[in-house]
């Protein structure tokens, strides 16, 4: 598969372009979030005239969720991403449930789309397994409301992960059986692999980061820092990683995870190459190398802390920027599934 | 199960019921519908102070439609309804798809309801494999959305068919299973098994009525008549029924089903109870029979049939039915799905 980068978009006609993403809230995002899909939304932004990102709360119901806690974990990725950089003036930003046409073209594509299907989708496997087979309908069709988040807009391109890829053939063969049906109506939205620094949990290189995580500084949330200047230092300082046979900074992923990982968040924060990162720490030890890199991601970090602190404190504010992102959302929508419901025959 | 008749609804506190009920936009209803559910929301019109009846075009999508089709047979239905008595100022009538809050609401009931549930419904299961195990998620998800369009209103009551039972507990669970989590909020809607006459193909009686009967005369719409007088009267007198080992009208449905679905129109038609009807028709043939109840059919059909042609040439009339009906019915959903909302989080 073709895998244009983010950047490309520079390169086709900015006005034909909408580009749809949505971030779950489930907390505030990691440092493997901020330097994975966050910096690529925010180049996004700058680079495409019309991007909507939404939090997609009615998705998170797919698995159980305290109300209290994803009431705060909306606010706290709001904040987030706008201490990230996103800018509501230059994307869409918005809550999916204040979004009606969501749930409504969910429905209609799920029409369209057979239960065999859905079955091969290796998200429903591996969590209705861990469900104890108690998985839900929710669960079972949230790739069909993935679809309708895209198509809703007539999105025309779609940042995606390498996971994500099956889910957005779903969206893809959505439109067509749509525009087969009932005549030529939705683009079908192309991928965008986006460039991503895979940043590994620090305490166990060999899995992905991730906010779950129950180990004690595996996780560096991009919000961490600051008042937590010392605690970051020691999750980075204090990690176990590869001493031997070398104590040089080296890239070498399969052999030393540990301090290839440090190397991916080192060139990440800095915007460096990983050759050059490597060739700037020639000389340093790994124990040296950790503070260098403790200190680069402080310094990162720091002022997107100072912001969110900030902005988590307004919480008034945080709901006006939604409020606000769902009204342009609904602007976009409303027309698109007014023309949906007469193209089925319901007007 | 205890099974109170439409008429109980008196005996009730009048203020403390809402009901609701739904009705396919498959074309228009024929003598059964008629008989059957339409007469007794006739009845819950005037009994009941909050009653409201839906054209479920969401679900009709669940089966493949033409959208031309589907157009025309939701102002079919509304004309008919309206014909049979169904009085937009004594209840709510309008058109799910116009009320956003029923797709929203299935979705966040589908994150409640367990697949294996699902996989029980025989609807689903005759559906699925008449087509060719190529049944939707729109199909399988179905009774999740009724729980929804139940529950929207916080509905306490539910007039349904046997063969719909199995359905209304799905909506009770819900409710009990929302309330669980979230904290009491939606009132466990009671089944009300209504009063119906079950009528029979005219051409096979030992099946029940249907639209979709391909048997010419099978079938009687409650718009034929009046320019088609001879024509019912023909599909009545026509009839191939029992006249051995007698040719006297008596009601055995067992071995005489013909003479007995007879009447059984004639009772439902009338008003009166089947002994009765029998009584009255103590030496008459089946022959003449027949005659007596084509034109107590007629004279049934004909009004309806001559305000049904005056409605439905007048689309935007019904329209603006609809139109008003979704109105009232959102100023009832749209505070009570703000509330579900909180509950489960989103605000």
């Amino acid at each position: 598969m073709a895998a244009p980068r983010a950047s490309t978009c520079l390169l086709l006609n900015k006005g034909l372009k909408r580009i749809f993403s949505g971030i779950q809230p489930t907390g505030v995002p990691h440092l493997g979030n901020y330097l994975g899909a966050l910096t690529s939304w925010v180049k996004l932004q700058e680079e495409c005239s019309s991007v909507l990102f939404s939090i997609v709360d009615l998705h998170s119901l797919t698995v159980p969720r305290d109300p209290a806690v994803l009431r705060a974990s909306i606010l706290d990725v709001t904040a987030a991403l706008l201490a990230c950089g996103i800018n509501p003036q230059k994307c869409i930003l918005f809550q999916q449930s204040q979004v009606p046409e969501h749930a409504e073209l969910g429905w209609i594509l799920g029409c369209l789309t057979s239960i065999p299907r859905l079955q091969h989708f290796p998200q429903w496997k591996v969590k209705n397994t861990s469900q104890m087979n108690e998985g839900t309908a929710g669960l079972f069709t949230y790739p069909v409301l993935q679809a309708a988040d895209i198509l809703l807009y007539k999105s025309t391109h779609v940042p995606v992960g390498e996971d994500q890829v099956l889910h957005l053939e779903l969206t893809q063969d959505l439109a067509r059986r749509f525009n087969k049906k009932y005549g030529e109506f939705f683009p079908v939205p192309e991928t965008m692999l986006t460039e991503t620094k895979k940043v590994r949990s620090l305490r166990d290189p060999t899995s992905k980061m991730s906010k779950s995580d129950p180990q004690k500084w595996a996780t560096v949330r991009v919000t961490d820092g600051v008042s937590n200047l010392v605690t970051i230092h020691s999750a980075i300082t204090g990690l176990s990683i590869e001493e031997l046979p070398t104590s040089e900074v080296t890239y070498d992923p399969d052999c030393r995870p540990g301090v290839s990982n440090l190397v991916t968040i080192h060139s990440a924060i800095t915007g460096l190459s990983i050759e050059e990162v490597v060739r700037q720490s020639t000389g340093l030890d790994t124990a040296h190398y950790k503070t260098v890199v403790a200190e680069a991601v402080i310094e990162k970090l720091a002022p997107i802390r100072s912001e969110f602190e900030k902005l988590r404190g307004d919480g008034a504010y945080l709901e006006k920027v939604l409020q606000a992102g769902a009204e342009k959302a609904k602007t976009l929508a409303a027309p698109v599934y007014q023309e949906v419901k007469r193209l089925v025959g319901f007007h």
